[in-house]
């Protein structure tokens, strides 16, 4: 096991109703904030009135910025920053899923910081303060909710970037299911690609010892399969169910279930190229890019790819090998996700591969990709091919 | 599912040789601290000593204060408040177990109130605030070192009572796996059962509906197990075995594991008479009761006691009814304690059972016992004597 600091500050207020206790909690911190949402679903369900009357019911005024696009644009985070350094807030609150969480992280860097916020992106700075942020969630999905990181897109690349820093944490989300019932199957499936993503990239380390945590990403992965079995059979108004989808998409991104590995990350690069040049959501990038990148790496460490089949989907070891099992598991994950409604390949999303040379040559931009196993540009180009097999 | 908060805000720095970085980390938030621990291993080890230069080095001052007990005592905690009041530190460094930082919590609450601290275990007062604490810990066991518990004896009852707030969560926790390779074989059992019971008290809950939390206490339970048969074979010094023990110590009690439920203490309640009449160490308290609190109350839920069997003990659901699953359950349970040197009756521990009906009248002295079932007086006798069957 590997030494290792774990320090989550996010509060988390999960429940039915807790989106009342905005004003209250917000008003710790400041007075005068960003109210930052997309200006879609929320808006229309009436969340952001709700919002609103609780923020004024504390005293809190806040000026607002909505229009955040899925894979959050730049130019949106630029407006934002702009504002900010005029209006001088002292807190950001986005109301949305983890594109609006991501675009307020990164206009909370930018706001205190005197130069271009994508140097953060590109590599060029390490962002070291930011306003408080906080959340109100409505796409469990990213896990940006109590996380560090925030993605972005610069459209004139495209280039979609992350940064990872402390300083961008959420200092609280609140956590409602209940607003999550009208989810479109397509983000709610989208959102449990994500989150199991999160958790298998932090599986798939070169780390030995490790089996404490290897046991909490199995049961949450257990938990997220069978109650996403539950929300696709009927299930779009249990709460119970969304529930535990809701706190496992936040526990899979927290870093719990790094502590004391190193984790992989390389699915995340790949498919990062997909959705900057198709605009394809990110949790359905995903079930096309991992389970390619799984095939692609099933000879590094079998037994862990045999025991990921036999933990998280029931592959009896007794009556396999140990690839045989590692195979196994790649169809149950690559069945799940097709079941929910996701696309498993290029074909599947109508995706162009004529663009695998240039998305390959772009995923390697900053060096190799990955930790259980490191990738150069044809190795990358390889999982491509398996996945527009 | 319920509605819950989770905030664990307490900074976990784990791994090797991290001690060392003690005095950068206290001088964070003060240069004049009580430096708290209990004269014994923790002294002998030159752990202490590294401590004292790792202060120095960063310019913090401390007063000493040595010679906390196992239970510990009331009149150390009075004596911790005394010097503190007159010192004024700004900070309790605990080096040592749960009784070392359970004491250092203490006094962190008395320092600041005017009054008895005992107070506030009598249930007369609630702490809303205490001096920073920080710990070293040195018995994976209590879990103190990222709870929000204190328990103190006051031995002129002797009394055994807790406080459970906030403002007594440490700021930070040091784990260095290595300072755990001396513990005596019987305080690794106790520690390796203290934090079982942790788990296994917010597993036995009436609430229906936590399947993720549900797999994560299984997942952790097992690995407590697992690892603990690795130490109890030979790997005492085996770091990673040691590694996962100290981790699951403290996960098991920082709090994720009850988010959306309620749990059950009524078993720690009756141990707690135990301890505070026979001062046997809490761990080996438990390991008489719990099995016993098991077998009484093996008709509330069955399903769920039966499921706590197969999913931690391997007890095949498929040759077995409920119950069957959920007695072998207990068997297997007692069994393992048992290997791992611990009681797990009242004759193990050559413990008096004539002074049950005493044990049983304190036990209730603030109320019924438990919300998995709630227990009265007769109920938690009834427990007792099948501890002593």
């Amino acid at each position: 096991m590997q030494n290792f600091e774990y320090h989550n500050r996010t509060k988390i207020i999960f429940g039915k109703n807790t989106e009342a206790q905005t004003g209250a909690e917000v008003a710790k911190y400041s007075k005068k904030i960003l109210l930052h949402h997309s200006g879609g679903s929320a808006l229309k369900s009436g969340l952001i009135d709700k919002v609103k009357s609780s923020l004024k019911q504390a005293g809190v005024e806040w000026v607002e910025l909505d229009g955040v696009k899925p894979n959050p644009r730049l130019s949106k985070v630029y407006e934002g920053v702009d504002i900010s350094r005029k209006e001088k807030f002292g807190f950001i609150l986005a109301v949305g899923g983890g594109s609006v969480i991501d675009s307020a992280k990164a206009i909370a860097i930018g706001a205190l910081y005197d130069g271009d916020v994508w140097d953060f992106y590109d590599h060029k700075k390490t962002a070291a303060e930011a306003l408080p942020v906080a959340t109100i969630l409505t796409i469990p999905a990213a896990g940006s909710e109590s996380s560090i990181s925030s993605v972005i897109t610069d459209e004139r690349g495209p280039w979609k970037q992350s940064v990872n820093e402390e300083c961008i944490r959420p200092v609280f989300s609140i956590l409602n299911p209940e607003l999550t019932y009208s989810l479109p199957p397509y983000q709610t499936a989208a959102g449990v690609c994500d989150m199991m993503a999160h958790i298998m990239e932090r599986y798939f380390t070169p780390e030995k010892h490790v089996e404490l945590t290897d046991e909490l990403c199995e049961g949450t992965l257990r938990a997220i399969i069978r109650n996403a079995r539950k929300i696709f059979s009927g299930g779009e108004r249990d709460y119970d169910a969304r529930a535990e989808i809701m706190w496992a998409g936040s526990i899979a991104h927290n870093n719990l279930l790094s502590t004391g590995r190193i984790g992989d990350w390389a699915s995340h690069a790949i498919e990062h190229e997909l959705s900057a040049l198709f605009d394809i959501a990110h949790g359905a990038g995903l079930s096309i890019i991992f389970p390619a990148w799984m095939k692609y790496n099933i000879d590094v460490d079998t037994p862990r790819m045999a025991r990921f089949a036999a933990k998280v989907f029931g592959v009896d070891g007794a009556f396999y090998d140990y690839k045989q099992a590692a195979l196994e598991g790649i169809f149950r994950i690559k069945n799940f996700w097709h079941s929910i409604g996701l696309p498993v390949s290029f074909a599947d999303a109508k995706l162009d591969p004529s663009r695998i040379p240039e998305m390959s040559k772009r995923a390697v931009k900053f060096g190799p990709l990955g930790q259980y196993r490191s990738l150069n540009e044809k190795d990358v180009e390889a999982i491509y091919r398996i996945a527009a097999e």
